[in-house]
């Protein structure tokens, strides 16, 4: 069964980049054996570097369900999430994950996923990313009101 | 004048923490001192899990712009960023991040981005999250076609 919706995924990833339309890569959300949303590789024609598969299909899952998480669900991807999709699939709160190709499979097609599971765990100050901290006091404001406020949603 | 616009993050942060739009997070795009875009964590609201400050900030930039990438721009932000937020900054290609309160903050305020920070690098078989590699010789197919495309674009 978890084969079925694997294919699936990787069906709409051989798709997407036989027709330009993004990277090679597919993703869908399954509940109770039931696909709920889809998505695909959608970066360079959505201009926008976050539309991963994953990403697009945890939106579009949202979305149909009306909430802001998936507990229950699972996903499925043609290719292991890079860790801005597995992030996701965690704030997501879906229950599980499969998927088929691998980070290095990712890499050797171009794609930058195995550097960023390196980058994401070092300091601040070994990635190759420019990064500071500045006005930490400060910063501390919005939290005394997010906890002050009654109605605030927890996520 | 970096600690203009990270001043503005804070207050984008508090204004949507107050509001209770989202939790207490904003992020500015700048670029050659203009800020081009911000964004507030609309995650409840826009009922999307993906939809922290510093992606919605960047989504919103990448629109402005038209391109699906931000070389040469800055992203300032209230908070250090979860692994999501921070891999996003990364396929942005932004030049620089700087950030004001601490993923401990963060944690202290009930966010998972300490915990995520944790969960990443580990082996799929160490995380909280059930995760499970199938299909590894079929999902080289799409790699395979992205490969053949002559008309496809890199990111």
């Amino acid at each position: 069964m978890h084969e079925k919706y694997i294919r699936r995924a990787i069906e709409l990833a051989a798709e997407n980049a036989g027709q330009g339309r993004g990277g090679p890569f597919g993703a869908v959300v399954v509940r109770n054996g039931e696909v709920i949303a889809e998505g695909v590789n959608l970066v360079t024609t959505a201009l926008d570097p976050t539309a991963h598969a994953e990403v697009v299909a945890i939106r579009a899952a949202c979305g149909k369900m009306g909430t802001f998480e998936l507990r229950g669900s699972t996903i499925y991807s043609s290719c292991e999430p890079c860790p801005m999709c597995l992030a996701a699939i965690y704030w997501a709160r879906l229950e599980a994950l499969y998927y088929g190709a691998s980070r290095e499979d990712a890499a050797a097609a171009g794609f930058d996923d195995g550097f960023l599971y390196e980058q994401i765990p070092l300091p601040a100050a070994a990635r190759t990313l420019r990064t500071g901290r500045l006005l930490a006091e400060e910063s501390g404001a919005p939290f005394a009101i997010w906890r002050a406020n009654p109605a605030k949603i927890a996520y």
